[in-house]
């Protein structure tokens, strides 16, 4: 029985970037990126990952919706008064889900059309700029899509790898508190799949997939906050990932095999 | 509308402490994170995070058990033919949970005595020495109280907060792969309630509450790893925390809260 404790220094680093402006519709977000590493004099670097806050990204891909100009269907009321919610919002939540999970007063989880069990279908109207009537801003399009353009305009020139992920805070089953997680990743393994790996005695390791990009995106929060830290982006150096690269889609579990919905 | 981007950089450590060895029965692990600091030049600093992996706790408390020490009841026979597990480590199982939340083939899933909903009570058998017969581990016993008698011992002389988690990692409802979140936690809120702070435009946030532990708890377990790293305790330097400390326990939903039982 032979097990090595690691003599080696490892270290992580996150950085959340300053001088990251307010985001707009139609934002080039590889642009202000760009500008916040070199305003903090940063360059990127080979197995980098870059996290995004879901809040810019829908920004800048203007999912703004105006709630007056939302008309409640039937079911959208029905459920409003049961939750106790506003009925235009209970309709784009219903709009933005494939199903509703469960509910009661103050409480409305969903199966986000994206395939992320979460509450409200993850739309908030925090951090969301409001004059007269309410805004509120939906989940990004394509977010596993939209990591991946970004990783390609960012990634040339550092010659290797860089992992780009959006994050958004969720609550969970069974554990108060919301968490980031990942609901876009592109560039690294989002699900990080070590059956088989030897553990410390050299035994292979029976069921360990390993949720990387959620740890990252958690991590990340951490800097970023949920209220006025307006720090968006985080630069996360120093990780070991596999080569293989993967998607935030590839953490949701299939329906058939969730046992708590 | 006055709403200010960050201008200042923002930067969180995660230090892999080396030189930490492998833990044995009754071993003091103040004085072992106190020696792999020395030997890594890194002193404590006032908000410092202190992340312990739950296996090295469990084997400071001693809670191997041999499985051939262990005599499976009826209900361990019945319910191990079901999940296809052996029935010593159900019965295992068994004793270690207040009830049996969901089970299938090759999963068994729990409440723990701790109230942790988790697979198999968190007894594993990866990275611990066998010889012969299956040796497995138990959780820690009061990971809360271990955690703060630790931070008592470790806090003195670097005046000021000092924060020790006991991380795990554990499935989750909804999405595939393990994160590390806080089974035990003292000096720091585990849990961080931030309603009714500001948001970026000054209006208050309405439903956040963040599992601050979880988050410091899944940072950690980029750099620990589950296979062979053999890098068992985690430095975090950078966090800003709320005073109001608080326990890995405020992180366990109530019962009749929670939707997904």
């Amino acid at each position: 029985m032979d097990a090595s404790p690691s003599n080696t220094t490892k270290r992580l680093t996150l950085l959340a970037l300053p001088c990251v402006p307010l985001v707009q519709p139609g934002d080039d977000l590889a642009g202000l990126i760009r500008s916040a590493l070199d305003a903090s004099g940063e360059t990127l670097q080979a197995g980098d990952v870059l996290v995004l806050a879901q809040k810019i990204v829908s920004k800048a891909q203007n999912r703004y919706i105006r709630l007056a100009s939302v008309t409640p269907s039937d079911r959208a009321m029905e459920l409003a008064e049961q939750v106790g919610k506003d009925p235009r919002l209970v309709e784009l939540v219903l709009r933005e889900s494939n199903s509703v999970l469960r509910y009661s007063r103050d409480v409305l989880i969903v199966e986000h059309k994206l395939g992320f069990v979460m509450a409200n279908a993850g739309i908030d109207m925090s951090n969301v700029a409001q004059d007269g009537d309410g805004i509120v801003l939906l989940l990004p399009e394509n977010p596993d899509a939209y990591c991946e353009s970004l990783r390609q305009a960012l990634a040339s020139g550092i010659g290797g790898a860089l992992g780009v992920i959006i994050n958004d805070s969720h609550g969970r089953a069974w554990r108060n508190g919301t968490v980031g997680v990942a609901i876009g990743s592109a560039g690294i393994p989002a699900l990080d799949d070590r059956r088989g790996d030897p553990d410390l005695f050299g035994r292979a390791l029976m069921v360990t997939e390993v949720a990387h990009a959620d740890e990252i995106a958690a991590a990340a929060s951490l800097l970023m906050g949920q209220a006025a830290e307006g720090t968006p982006v985080v630069l996360v150096r120093g990780l070991h990932h596999a080569k293989r690269a993967g998607k935030a889609s590839d953490l949701i579990r299939p329906r058939h095999k969730d046992l708590f919905r």
